[in-house]
This record gives C-alpha cells, structure tokens and sequence, in this order.
C-alpha cells in the first residue's frame, strides 16, 4: 500500500503522475524528449538506458516498464534482462555498451563517471551530446525510481500490465493523452 | 575539467542548463513550481530538503547553492551546516524534522523510507500533500546531482559566487531570465 493516500487508482508511477498533474507535466516533458524526441540514439537505446538504471536501483516497476518497452526495439524480453545484468558482453554495439556502463556508475556513485569511462565511450564513437544525454537519462530516472519506491506506489494487480504500458510507451510515447485517462470514478489500467 | 564540451562557461548546474535549453525548461519549471510555488512547506523548509539530499550525495555545487539560498530564510549558514549533519537536533518544527530525514533516508536509498518514517511525519502534523513533496525535491535533486558531478561539470572561480547565486534564487527563483545570460562571447558569472 502506498505510503499516501494516491488520487488515481492507477498504479506506480502512473498513479503518481496522473494525481498530480502540476507536477508530473514537466516530468512528461523532459521524458518524452530526452527518450523520444530527435536523437542519434534510437529509442531501444535510450529505453536501455532507464531499464539499467531502474534495474540497478531495484525499482521492480520501473525496470518491468522499460525492460518491456526496450523489447519492442529489436532484443528479445532476455536478452534485454541479459544486457542489464552485464552489460560488458551484451548485443550492443561498443559505443552503447560504453554508454550503459557509464548509466549503471553513475546510477550507482553520484561520482562515479570516471574520466576513463568517458575516454573509452568517445573512442567507441559516442559525441559529447550522447554522453550528455546518457547522464541526463540516468538521472532523470534515478528521480523516477526514487518518486516511485519512496511513496511506495502500488504495483499492478496482473504482469501483463507491463506489456500493455509498453503498447502505450512505444506508440503514444510519454505525453499525457487526455482520452486515456477516464475522470471520476473510471478505472483504467491499462493508461500510461 | 567538465567531461564534455558544454556550451556556456557558467559553472556548475547553471553552465548545464544554459547549454542545453530544450532539456532545461522542463526541469526548470518543476523546480520553479515545487521549490517556490504555493506550499504549506515555506521556501526556507524547502531549500533545506535540497540541501541536505545534496550534501548526502557530496555534491559540493549543489550543497553550496542550497546552503546559501536556505541560509537566507531564517536560519544562519551554521545552523543549516547543522541542520544537514544531524536533523535529530535541528533547530526546526519537528515536522520539518521528521521531513528531513526522509529525505536523508531517500537519498541515501530508493528503498529507503519506512512506513515508520512516514508515519513519524504524520504524527508531527506533515500532510499527504507535505510527505509527497518531499519525496519529490528529494527525487528532484538526485537527478540534479548526478546532473552536475555525472559530466563533471566545472566549479565557479571564486567561493562567493554561490552568495551571487542565492541572491538570485531567492529573487528570482529557478526560472531563466534570459537578460541575465548573455548570449556570445560574455561571461557572466554571478547568473543562475
């Protein structure tokens, strides 16, 4: 049970973000631009990206959420759980392999981007707006998985919640859409 | 040295957030609203929460920004000093107490906060309202600090500029006044 009473019976963030919509639109913004707006990184990359994070911070809704949403860009739901376990050895390229190791330290140390880590993502090919981006990714869901787990936000009732939030995250994206949402005493669960 | 090639020599998260105006409005106007909009937590209450998940996270820009700018709000620079090392003893409402260290607790882990703590704030009068604000400046400034100490991103020249920098958020608040950034060649750096 959440640790505050959530205006919406949507669950995780979801919830949090349709009870407050002061706060959440800003948060949809910088989301649906920094993971779906013009990027030399694609949009399985970028969903890469919140998936490791999340996983490594143990935001059980977060990572089911992206590691869904990243399986509709072209890995299987294993490999993309494979390449969040160890990066090091997983289907990427080079240059988004670096880019996911340099996700999952700082995800993990506030200061843990080494210079080196930078050095070998560049020789990798990543550009300094990759690199910038990354970062901001990571931390973009570093607020996320801690507004989730910090209210204590409720999980979904069925698993396959995930797959049908992934249907919405990988066609809707992540701007509120209106008609999704029913008012008073209407119960979606199936709205991102 | 910043890891990256940022497009402004303003230090800190300022040069960030001035290099890149299509990520930093958004983030911009959710600090704006959840650190100077209409709350029951005053502005002073509020910059302490930045400042004490800053300074668990030993993000040194960010801990001396907020510190300035909540020693503006009715505490001495000592006193917030204290306040962050230890909010058992804090010379604030024990509401604000209880606050604080769900912050520290937060920031210090995404599964940190307990029913108890939760709970321990209510007790001491803190709202629904109250207790999800401060999971989200709590949130809000773990993206912040991997932000700034995830690309490097450089400190100011001289020690006061972060006194320039409180003038300016407690006036002007988080929202970018574009007259003060001068656009080519000018370095300003007492901007915020």
């Amino acid at each position: 049970m959440a640790h505050i009473t959530i205006a919406s019976t949507l669950p995780g963030i979801t919830g949090l973000l349709e009870s407050r919509l002061d706060t959440s639109e800003p948060i949809r913004d910088l989301t649906q631009f920094i993971l779906r707006g013009p990027n030399t990184l694609t949009e399985g990359e970028r969903e890469l990206i919140a998936t490791i994070v999340s996983s490594g911070n143990a935001c059980v809704f977060c990572t089911n959420a992206h590691a869904s949403a990243a399986a509709r860009y072209g890995w299987t739901r294993e490999e993309v759980d494979a390449i969040v376990h160890d990066p090091s050895t997983a289907p990427v390229s080079e240059k988004v392999r670096q880019l996911l190791l340099i996700a999952r330290a700082l995800q993990r140390s506030v200061q843990g981007v080494s210079s080196e880590m930078v050095e070998a993502a560049r020789s990798a090919g990543a550009t300094d707006v990759e690199i910038h981006d990354t970062v901001l990714i990571t931390s973009l869901f570093c607020l996320y998985n801690r507004y989730v787990d910090g209210l204590a936000s409720d999980y979904p009732a069925t698993e396959d919640y995930y797959e049908k939030l992934a249907d919405r995250l990988t066609t809707n994206g992540y701007t509120r859409n209106p008609s999704l949402f029913p008012p008073a005493n209407g119960h979606s669960n199936d709205s991102t």
